[in-house]
This record gives structure tokens, sequence and C-alpha cells, in this order.
């Protein structure tokens, strides 16, 4: 991954690689809620439990990752909708599975506290989208059907909430509901669901783990749940998306079918996929150091900021702001930070902290020799290049900062995972990654490797073959059988 | 308005205006809901009142409208943010005329139907913004602080409700919240959120009145509030924007104050500012007439749909997907429909019913004289272009159209407002549009007048001067009292 460095156009290096720190960054949920109100990206301090703001700069880069999540949606031919927060409580209630997965979590609405008219808040959309559905599919033409809606979900949490990472109101909830005419079409749309989220981590350069999730976590009212881990600094994973095959589950309960070529009427077979904002906290996670965020350029509001050093008598200013202005005019983010009352080194950091990837650099000698000097935050490398060579210089710099970045967090992640047989070593590796290790597939022996080893069973991969080398080991929760697959676990957020 | 006829180009007309029929639009209502379920804009069969269904086709058109909305407020120096639904119930009631306004309107919220939390809905969000503006607020540097949202806002409406015009929930509210040192800084936002709004409206080619409405009818903790309103096609108003100066009622109850540069600390003065779908429901309202919809190119998903007239052995087709296609690489929103199974009249129809507001034919007769013909939704006029000069033509008629329904529309609303000083006139006028009566400024007086005409007092105006000529009339409710304003009157929505 990454120009090889003698690639990166005529650019003279000046300063070579520097290892980023990341000792605070271990001690996550302090970093992270520090960072993310010191760079005034969110706001922590609201007074309802689990509700958080979005400030301007954070709502920046939502917009850009919000962006990219559409034009993936809408390219592969679903339509975006809006549908209503509410949902009547009757109609949540129509698929059994469903509602005993989520009633404790429910939020209910009435008004002035009376008059209860059984409205509850979505905390998914499947019960609102199936009457609509209903109305909307008459034969076979009208499928597949393939909607999607980015909006707030709520989820009336017991456990203890954090800043973007467990909400009850989740307001970057990115939702996609699908109808087809059989199981066939609908798992074509689950391995292209895949293939769409693996291009939005790939976008935000976050390495993830695909597993089926074991059938005590999947989705309630799913016949099977594809779901997508990331790797935090401190070893837990975060599940970063899901994709659900539904069955026939929510359309025989809502009575959704299509009259099929042969005349007769057929349930249709559903699927769903979701996303929030936990890919943006999981991002900043992952890229993070002790001197604060690092944005990948694809998603940064301000790609490039370029800070004149000041001296006597040269106008420093002048070109550091000619010099942004090109840069936007091809289309970079860039702006020029001319403030008289920050030093250079005061303004280093702040962008440094506020993650922008790219720092621009004129001082009097860089007048002299007509450059600019670039410093780039993921390596710390510094290049000195030409004035008329910047912008291209910058458009490959953008997209090298990106690879670099994404193939760092591929390294770390597969540093942190290990593959053991052992439950004591299980608990030992646990405490810095994820953990593979052979399971029968039986349910009880998964709940009780749960148990023991106090973690998640995230699933058994997909994204890999679960079965291979399999043979010889034994369950590692239940010796007394013959291990199947290898299957990842770890604690988790 | 409107570019003459002879400077569009070097384009030959083929057809001249034709008087667009709006006999059906006149029963708005029905009109309305039909036209809208028709175009797959909207959905209003949702099962709960007063929340309904944006449909991907409408959607994109709201999409563009938004974008116009945040291009104005980023532009003028406005942050987006976006706030939790949730408003605790003790914030929400602290400022106590505020309260006094929406009790009667407020969805609570609790867990599972049990343990009230005490949380509402937000109605709009001044409650939410204000303990956050207190802790981002230090100091005079920190002035003016200027934020926007868009966002869902709820009100248990008790009155019926009706699709995109009167909801429970209103998902498209754009929520603007400042603070200043002074008065005279929030006043100069007030008028800069007036200018923002003008642009919005005149970018949708939508008509308008500003009032300043009556105190009966103010924001509820409000020191005034200006009201945008417009005419719909049955004569009755509809508020499609209003801003408030809050002066320091909200800045009070909750504490916010800055230090001054005198060492001071002084309570900020606060305004908010808001509009909804609302501009939507009334910009379709407007433009459309008996054959459907009729969008303002700025927000037409599809500007341009050119379809092929075909004949055996004629390659229209090729020739269609071309003009698109140079269309689409000169940025203009153009499809080409190139289904078998319709007619080129039932295309025809069907483009004009969902309101594309530019049509481009290919026939045969056409390619052997290396033109397309142009047709115009909004004046029926036909043009013949030669192929070369199609793309140029096509901007110049984007512009053309956007102006001439603005005109249109303009003088729609100027034809239906009537200036008398007689009740029993009044009361016919108010039959078909808005009256500007006599009145003292007496509160008890606008009350009776409002009730004599079975009608709202809108406000004395903003956009003209209401005292002028005024001299020797008579408040038309009480006879007895000098008239000192013009003042706008109408049945609304």
């Amino acid at each position: 991954m990454g120009i090889p460095i003698a690639e990166l156009g005529k650019a003279r290096i000046v300063r070579g690689r520097r290892e980023r720190k990341r000792e605070k960054v271990k001690d996550f949920i302090n970093w992270f809620n520090k960072v993310i109100m010191d760079a005034e990206l969110y706001e922590y301090r609201y007074p309802v439990k689990g509700a958080y703001i979005w400030r301007p700069y954070g709502l920046r880069v939502r917009r850009m990752v919000e962006e990219e999540i559409r034009r993936l949606h809408d390219e592969s031919g679903h339509g975006e909708v809006l549908f209503p927060v509410f949902i009547p409580l009757e109609y949540f209630s129509k698929e059994s599975e469903h509602i005993r997965g989520f009633e404790e979590e429910v939020f209910w609405v009435s008004k002035g506290g009376k008059d209860p008219e059984r409205l509850i808040l979505r905390p998914t959309s499947e019960t609102a989208m199936m009457p609509m559905f209903k109305l909307w599919i008459k034969d076979h033409t009208d499928l597949p059907l393939k909607v999607y809606q980015i909006a707030s979900v709520f989820r009336a949490e017991t456990k203890s909430t954090h800043p973007m990472i467990r909400l009850r109101e989740i307001s970057m909830f990115k939702e996609a509901h699908t109808a087809h005419a059989d199981r066939e079409d609908a798992e074509r749309t689950v391995r292209e669901a895949i293939e769409i989220y693996k291009k939005i981590y790939d976008y935000l350069s976050i390495p993830y783990l695909i597993s089926r999730r074991p059938e005590w976590d999947k989705f309630a009212g799913a016949v099977y749940t594809i779901a997508f881990d990331t790797l935090m600094p401190d070893g837990k994973t975060i599940q970063i998306g899901t994709v659900h095959y539904l069955g026939t589950n929510f359309s025989k309960v809502f009575d959704v079918t299509y009259l099929d070529k042969d005349g007769s009427a057929k349930y249709v077979h559903t699927t769903s996929y979701g996303i929030s904002e936990r890919v943006i906290a999981s991002m900043l996670a992952i890229h993070g150091d002790d001197s604060g965020l690092l944005l990948p350029p694809n998603i940064a509001p301000i790609q490039v900021v370029v800070i004149p050093i000041p001296q006597e008598g040269r106008d420093v200013k002048g070109a550091a702001e000619k010099a942004a202005e090109e840069l936007k005019a091809a289309g970079i983010r860039a702006i020029a930070d001319l403030r008289d009352d920050k030093t250079p080194g005061w303004k280093f950091n702040d962008w440094e902290m506020r993650g922008v990837p790219i720092r621009a650099e004129i001082g009097p000698k860089d007048l002299d020799k007509g450059v600019i000097t670039f410093a780039r935050r993921d390596t710390g490398e510094k290049y000195e290049v030409s004035r008329e060579e910047a912008v291209d210089f910058v458009k490959e710099l953008i997209v090298d900062v990106g690879d670099n970045m994404r193939g760092e967090a591929w390294s770390n992640m597969r540093r942190s995972i290990y593959v053991v047989d052992d439950i004591k070593e299980a608990l030992n590796k646990l405490n810095s990654g994820v953990v593979v290790v052979p399971w029968s597939g039986d349910e009880q022996c998964g709940l009780k490797m749960q148990e023991s080893l106090d973690a998640n069973v995230l699933g058994v991969p997909v994204d890999s073959d679960p079965s291979e080398q399999i043979g010889g080991h034994r369950d590692l929760a239940c010796p007394d059988k013959e291990a199947n697959y290898w299957v990842r676990v770890s604690r988790r957020y």
C-alpha cells in the first residue's frame, strides 16, 4: 500500500518518517472524549443520557461520509426515502421475534403524558416499511424494490451510553430495506450490500472483519445476520455494520405478496442492512494518535492547511493565500491560516489535533526557492515542492495518505488477531485483540465459551474459510466435541 | 420577467404560447393529494396521523432545496449542527410564554410506557440550544454565534393534519439560532435572515408577503415575529417562514451571558428563524396545473427529458441517447426515455405530470434537419434548435423558464390582493385572496376583525409602508377608532 516515495512527483524529501505515538489512545475512552471535544467536532454535555450534539466541524465530516454512502446506494439502484419516526405499536409487535428482541429498548410516545396512542419511536424500520411495501408491490415487475434512508433511530439503552458509540438517539442510521421475488435474488443483494459496505470502509481507511453472527446474536426477526466489526485501540471490537437476510418472516406477517409470472401470489423475500455514526467513531479511533485526530483525506473538511512562517518585510501571507486559492481552484479543500495572534507552532499543533492530513508551510526560504514545504500528518514526512508542481503533488499525496492510513490500519488490526486453542491463552490475548478459537457450532458450547472468556462470539468468518485446518481441534468450551469451525471472539463495545 | 423570445438563441419557434389550464388546481386539496401520489413524490397512506413518507423522486427534489438552504446559511456564516430530538421537560418549561404556547402540542416520551423520564420531542429547539450556548459562549469574541440544523420537529396537532402542509412530524425543519452582544446586532441578523429567505423563495420561484405578526400570533417567547406567507391556488395563504427576535427572554431564564469588553457580564440577545417542507408544498401548489406538477428548473431532479419519436429504420433512440449525454456532460440534469412499451404521447403526458420543465423531441424530421425540438412546460412553446446549439440553448432556457414561472406566480398573487375598507367587500374578496384593510393597531379590534371576517390577521406589511395613505380611514372592526395601518387578512392553512 502507498505509492513508493520515489514516485511522489519530483518532491524532495526534507524530513523522513517519524513514528506516531499512540500511548494516550490506548486509554481509549478518555482520549476519545477529549479529542472530539477539543476538535469541536462533537459535544457530549447535553443534558439527556445518550443524546449528543454534532458541532459544525463534525457535521462537515459526517456530511462527507453520508455523501459517499448515498452515492454508493444510488449507483446500485437504491432509491432514497424518508419514513416517519413513529411506528404504531400494533405494527411493531406483529413479528414475534422482532418485538421480543426490541421490546426492552423501545421508547413510547404520548401527548402531554396522557392519551397513549400506542406509538413508538422507531428502533429500526422494518415494521414501518412493510405496510408500504404491501401497497407498492403488485407484481413481479415491481421487484426488486430497494430503498434506504439516513435518519434517527432510538434505543432506550439500559447499559451505560457513550458519545458516538452507544446512543439512545442514533442520528445517522443508514438503513436499507429490499424486497425480492425469491431467496436467490435476496441473497444476491446481501452480497451486494457487503460489497457496498466494504467500499465505505475502504473509503474511510477502516479495516474490518466480516462474520456470520451466531444464532443467539442475530438481528431479531432475521434468518441470518452478517456483521462487520473493527478493532478499537484498546483491543475491543465494535460492530460497524450489519446485513440481514429476513426470508419471508416479515412479508408473511404483513402479507406482502406479488403476482408471479405464473399468476400465483407469492411472499416476497426481504433483506435489511444498516450502518451508523459508529463508522465515524471507529474511523476517528483507529487513525488518531497522541497529537489528536487524523482524518482520511477523502472526508477531511480541510485537506490542506497552508501556514505562513512570517518574517519582517516578506509577504508570506500573500503567498500562503495564493497557494490556498490555487489548491481550491483545483478542487482540493484547502484553507490558509492567516491569523496574526497565533504563532506557526501553535497553528501546527492545533491543526494536527483537528486531524488535517496535509500541512503546507511557506516561509522566507520557501519564497526564495519558489517552493512550498508540505508535511503529511500520517508519516511526518516533509517534502519541498516547486510552486508550479504543488497542485499535482497534493493530488497524488491525498491518495497516498489515504492508502497509507488504510495499510497501517489493516496491519495494526491483523497484528491483534490471535489464533489460539487454549482458554488461558485466549483470556490473555483477549486483552489486546480478537481471538480465533475452535468451535463445534453447538449453541450451548458457544454460550459457555462466552461465559468462560467473558467475551462475545462475533461469529464464523465470512471473509475466509472457517473450516480450514480445523481438523483435529476440539471445541474450546466443550472439549468432548470435535471442532467444525474457527470462530472469532472478542470483548466489544 | 423572462428573456424576450427573440433572444433565446437562434431558436426557431414552431409553436406559440398556450394558456395553462388551472381549473382542477382550484379544488386544491384533492388536486394536491392526487398529484403528489401520481408523481410518486410523497406517500400519505402511512398508518399514523400526520406522518408521511418522502419517496425517491420527492426526496431528490427536497435534497436540491436543502442544498440551496445550506449554501445560503453556510455562506452567511452559519455553522450547521445537529441537536438531539429529546429535550428535558424541565428545560422546555423554563421560559413561561414558550411553554404556554406549546404545551398543548408536545409529545412526551417514556420507556415502554413506564418510568417517565420527563423527556419531550422537540417542537422547536430554543430550549435545547440555550444550555449549550451557555457552555459555548464565554466572552464577546464568541459572538455572534450563528448555528442552524435541518431536522425533524414534532407537534401533537389536534387540528386535522394534511400531507406536507400540516404535520405531526415536520421532517424538514430548518431552524437557525443565533446569539448576539446586543439588540442592534441581533436585529441585523433578523434582516439578514429575511434576505436569505427571500433568496430561497426566489430560487423556487415562489412569491411572498412579509408581515409583522400581531402580538397575539407571534412565536411563543418572542419579542416580535416577522413571517412570510404565500397564496395557495384556492385563495388561502400559507405561512412559509418565520423570523423571531427573542430579545433576552431566553438568555435570562437560561442565564446565558458573555463577558463584555468592559469586564461586565451581559445577557446575550437571541434570534431564531425557521422554514420547512411547506416551502416545497407551496412550490408544487403555485406552479402546478391541470396536467400535473411543474418544477422550477433549479430544483427539478430531471430538467430535460429527451423523447425519441420512432420511425422504422431511423435511429432516433441513438440520437436521443446522444443528446441526453451531451446535455449531462454540460451539467444539465437530463435523461432519455427510451422505453419501447410506451408511446411518445404517453411519455409526454407522464413527464408533464411529474413536472419536468423541458422536453426534447427527436423524430425522423429532426434527424433530417439536424435539429432537436424543445417544448417548455411553462408556456407550451416549442423551438427547433440545431444540435450544435442545443446545450447553450437549454442553459438559457433553464433560466428563462425559472424567471417566467417566478413572474407568473408573482402576477397571480398580486392579482389576488385586494385593498378594501368595507366588511362586506372584505368577506367577498377573502374567498379568493388576501385583503388589506385599515386597522387602528388595537389588539381587541384586531381580534374582533378576525372574528367578523372569519379569517386571520397576517400582520402589517414589512415589505411596504403600512401607514401609507391610511389617513382618514377608520378601523374596519372598530369604526370609532382611527386607522393607523393597513393590515393583511386572509384565510389560511
